[in-house]
């Protein structure tokens, strides 16, 4: 039975993170609200679970995960739970916490960036937030971003299975989840990025050899992979970059 | 050999949640930088691990873990190794994935807690960010709050084995946390919370089972309980509660 996977069409989101593990797994798995000719449907399903969750579960948000009668939500426990049957999970049982905890750190990561755009409310418009976001982004880029990328930096470079793995001797989800949060930020802070890259060759070189991974470089030619747009978490305003 | 939990001295903050279940278990621990005459030498430690990292393994915050050589960091991670050791997560292997979902819905509200007076960065004192944090505040009570706690009470009435356990049919270290965040913001918001608390009928009973259990009870009579104040997550500022 394939997985089920419920996620908002047309942003990647959070959602894009599981993708990311089940397409390099190969897996099988159904993108609910992005079935062709189905995406209403979908969606009502989708929906019709937050609303009245599935037995004893009720998710919070999207995204969420089925697999037969389990219903599990949030993109760490997902990831958590799926490694090990897609093989992208370390081997060592112990190890598996200290990439659970680097997944939570992805997650604390992704919630700050998505409030550089809504530093006061998500159920507010970024132009209602603006003056706000501009200050928020501006700590951002001078306080957190470097604080962020730099850990995991440091991270890759303490492991001592190095290569382009953060965690254990071979790929894990983790990997996949930085080289999407590498995209998101060069695609969101361009500028900025550009500055900062070069203290972060060890980050950059695992983003490119998830790139060139022969099931993730179809992927993401594929039609199955959405592009990063203003209603996601990754959002390119220039005037939150880096001015200069 | 005991559990070394490493967080601030002086303030509750994410590491209560921990100590929670660690207490409720009557577990063998050390709460390293408070230890009697060895707050300076235990948070010396703890900067170190920050620093330099423990093997592989480096933490990007507190609160962490040590069990043996194993380090463990994020208070969802951390209570997701501890709870089947402590008797604290379902016995249903498949329901631990359901609490792990509930305890990182958990993260996320009390990030966005954290974020009432800190909407703008970390790094500044809440004076240098009180416009925002008032419109920030005034958002979260009328539109997160309710989100947030309505859905715990959802999952709660839906739990087929009821009663005051959020999952399963026995406590778990999420009910304790649940307990901890009531706490947190009755401390924090006390004119928001009395006028809300009869929506949540099932958590605030959730609450009072918590308060009577005996290690529970004697853990919150003792000084290793550290009192709510302006310098944690749970802040008391008045003007940031509901104006009436």
């Amino acid at each position: 039975m394939p997985y089920k996977l419920y996620y908002w069409d047309g942003i990647p989101g959070r959602g894009e993170f599981v993708r990311l593990a089940l397409e390099e797994a190969g897996a099988d798995y159904v993108d609910v609200a992005r079935e062709p000719d189905g995406q209403e449907r979908g969606t009502r399903a989708m929906l019709k679970l937050l609303r009245d969750g599935d037995g004893e579960t009720i998710p919070f948000a999207p995204p969420f995960l089925k697999d037969g009668d389990l219903l599990i939500s949030h993109v760490a426990n997902i990831l958590f739970y799926l490694g090990p049957k897609l093989g992208l999970a370390p081997q060592d049982e112990s190890l598996r916490f200290v990439a659970n905890g680097l997944q939570l750190t992805i997650t604390d990561f992704v919630a700050e960036i998505h409030d550089t755009h809504h530093p006061i409310g998500v159920s507010l418009y970024y132009e209602d937030q603006k003056p706000e976001a501009l200050r928020r982004s501006s700590d951002f880029l001078s306080e957190r971003l470097p604080k962020f990328l730099g850990y995991f930096e440091r991270v890759l470079r303490q492991n001592p299975r190095a290569g382009t793995h953060i965690v254990g001797d071979r790929l894990s989800y983790v990997d996949l989840s930085l080289f999407q949060v590498v995209e998101g930020l060069r695609y969101a802070f361009p500028k900025a990025m550009r500055d900062y890259e070069a203290n972060i060759p060890g980050l950059i070189a695992l983003r490119d050899a998830v790139a060139e991974r022969p099931n993730i470089r179809s992927y993401l030619a594929s039609d199955r992979r959405l592009s990063f747009n203003e209603a996601g978490i990754f959002r390119h305003y220039p005037e939150l970059d880096r001015q200069s």
